[in-house]
Formats: structure tokens, sequence, C-alpha cells
């Protein structure tokens, strides 16, 4: 169907230009946003509220919450910070007009960092800005270690690679190394973070560097 | 974008006189074709090479392989049976019209059971019927209890769910109670096989009922 290929294409550019829009709003309020995006079950809500949980007495926090169906909010909300639906519809990604809709339910100027939780998809959400300043791509140790030469797009494009459920290493065979390798081809000196949700594990050295992107806010992205 | 509906209708209108087009050909041939559709890194592969292995001295088997990077298809070839590459071009699902593109590859009556691997996305796939008999899902353990809430419309469509990685069971709070009711409100009395490629648990149950319905091939569907 090659006269479906310009339609793509419109949708795509009508998506930077609100995603442009998106992102000079949150550099007028001083705040950085997040793309948070993983495989379903990859551990997006257990990081954000892992996160949220560790940073959210030294910073002001706010989340948009993008998944289908929003178990999640009530988990996050009844940390008591600032929360955003974003009803996709059944969509299968979030887009920048989605996002760029739901910014004025959340008091932006009283946020320092905005987490919005995309849906949970290793490939479309790949093709959408979202006028985020930082993409966060949470692999999990269970998917294998070759999910970067599989699904090549999403690694490509990421600020910064957290491989979660590192505990079950030991049950799994998943070579650490022919993972990065595959993440190295991709995406050359990519930030990476071994973590665990459940063990802690690794989870200070992804926090010290979401901490020093938020405190250096006004030159990332 | 309110005038996106009506294209979204015509494209999925077109896929479905494909589908039909495809599902005659496979009747025609005898071929029982199932959909085999997970999350990346859910098993998709691993249950196809293992049911191959345990079947194909029983069972004509042919294979197409939709996944982005057909990292798979090696596998699965050295097994010595007919495979075809699905090129998708990165898109994120298989639809009607890639498959029937695909049929020519295969001598369809020379096959009882055409095995066709969907692109890893636990969304996107459940929306594109591709002309096969059967919608096989594969959960897996690690993914977490709540995937059929989370994701409705993949389990909504299935004619059988495996749920895999049992052996991971005793390391995850993995509620198999939660999971199995959240099926049971979406697609009530879907078969269901907890399997285990590792350990190779629940195995022959789900391989009992998939020759059941190669041998009731012409009344599937």
């Amino acid at each position: 169907m090659p006269n479906t290929i310009p339609v793509v294409e419109n949708i795509l550019s009508a998506n930077d230009q609100i995603a442009t829009q998106t992102r000079a709003q949150l550099d007028r309020d001083g705040v950085l946003a997040i793309n948070v995006m993983a495989s379903p079950g990859g551990g997006k809500t257990s990081v954000i509220l892992k996160t949220i949980e560790a940073l959210h007495d030294q910073v002001r926090i706010g989340v948009m919450d993008g998944d289908i169906v929003p178990l999640d909010l009530e988990k996050i909300a009844e940390l008591g910070i600032p929360v955003s639906l974003i009803n996709t519809g059944g969509n299968c990604h979030l887009d920048a007009n989605m996002v760029h809709g739901a910014l004025p339910s959340l008091q932006l100027d009283a946020l320092d960092l905005l987490i919005i939780e995309n849906v949970g998809n290793l490939i479309c959400p790949a093709a959408f800005k979202l006028g985020t300043h930082l993409n966060i791509v949470i692999a999990s140790v269970p998917e294998g270690d070759d999910k970067p030469y599989k699904y090549p797009a999403m690694f490509k494009g990421a600020d910064v690679l957290l491989l979660n459920k590192m505990d079950l290493c030991e049950y799994q065979d998943f070579n650490v190394d022919y993972f990065r390798h595959g993440v190295e081809v991709l995406n050359p000196g990519l930030a990476f973070f071994p973590i665990s949700c459940r063990t802690g594990e690794g989870f200070d050295a992804w926090l010290d560097w979401l901490r020093d992107r938020v405190t250096q806010r006004s030159s990332v992205g």
C-alpha cells in the first residue's frame, strides 16, 4: 500500500511540531521530562515508584500515565504526588498530541521532574517524539539478551538504558556482554545501569544519574 | 484527529478481506494455521522450536516468521522444516497482506500445520486478522500477573493461552489465580496451559491440545 506512506509522514511531522511546542513549554517552566518505555511487564511502574520514593523529598515530581488500563495510577497517587491520566483509547503508544493535551492538568511550574509512563510496547513508542528531554528504556533479564538485536529502534533512541530484574540472572541464560554489545553497536556510549527493583541492586547509580540531569535540566536534551 | 478514523476502518476492512482469502486457501489445502503472539521475550521462538521438535515427525509443519529482525529464522530452519521470512519493514505487527503475500513461498498442500510467529507486541497484533484459524497467546511469569487487566484485547482474542516461564514462579510474586481471573472475565473458558520451555513442565498438555486441533483441522476456526 505505497499510498499510505505520505499519510504516515504527515502524521509524524505533525507529531514533531506538537512535540516542539511541548518542549518549549517544559523548558519555560524549568521541568525535565522523561519518557519511560519498556515491554509489557518490563518494570516501568516498579522503576517509577521506586524512583519517586527515593527522590520525592528532594525533587518535585509529577507523573503522566499513558498505560492502556491505568491500574498503576493509583499506586503512584498513593505517594502523594500529582498524577495525570492520559487516555490512549487503546492505542499502542503515546503521541505528542496526547501529552500536549494533558499538560494543563499538571501545574508545571511547581515541578522539577515530569515522568511520563508510556504504553508497554518495545516498538511503536520509539517512533513518536513526545517533547520530553530524555528517553528512558527499561529492558529486563527474563526478556532475553537478544532484545537489542531484535528491537533496534527502541535501543537506538534511548538516552539511558536500565536492565531490570538482575536478580533473575542466576536463573536465566542471560549474557550481559552479548546484550551490551548489541546496545553499543546501536548506541555507542549509552548510559547503562543494571538494576533490580526487587533487591535495590544498582538503583543508587541510576538515581545519581537522574538527579544530576534534574539539577542540570536547563542544559539537557 | 477524527479524520483519521475512517482511514483506520478502511485499512481494517481491507485487511479482513485479504484474511478471508488466505483462510480459504489454507482450508483448500487442509492446513491449520496458528498466529503466535506475545510480548518481546515472552517465549514465542522457544515455544515454537520446542513444539516443532516434539511434533515434526507426526505433523508436517511450516513456519512464517514475522519478527522484525529474523534472528530466529535460522534456528527454525536448522530443524529442516520449510520457513518463510516476512519482511515487516519494521512494522509493529503482521497484517493479512503480508501473510497472503508470503503464502506462495511455502508449498501449502504439503503441510498440516502453519505456524506464524507474529512481531513481539502485546497490543497491535490483536487488531489485525491474518486468516489463521487459531490465536495462540503466550504470556510469561516475569511479565507479572496483571497483564490480562492491562492488555485486555490480546487476551480477549486468544483461542489458547500459554503461561510460560512457570519455573520462575518461585522467584516472583505471581498470583496465578489473579492472572486467571483476569483472563476468565475477558474470555471465559479459554484453554490455558501453564508451561516452562526450560523444564518442559506442562508441554505435553499443550502438545496434545494442538495435535487434536491439527487432526480436526477441517472443523477448526
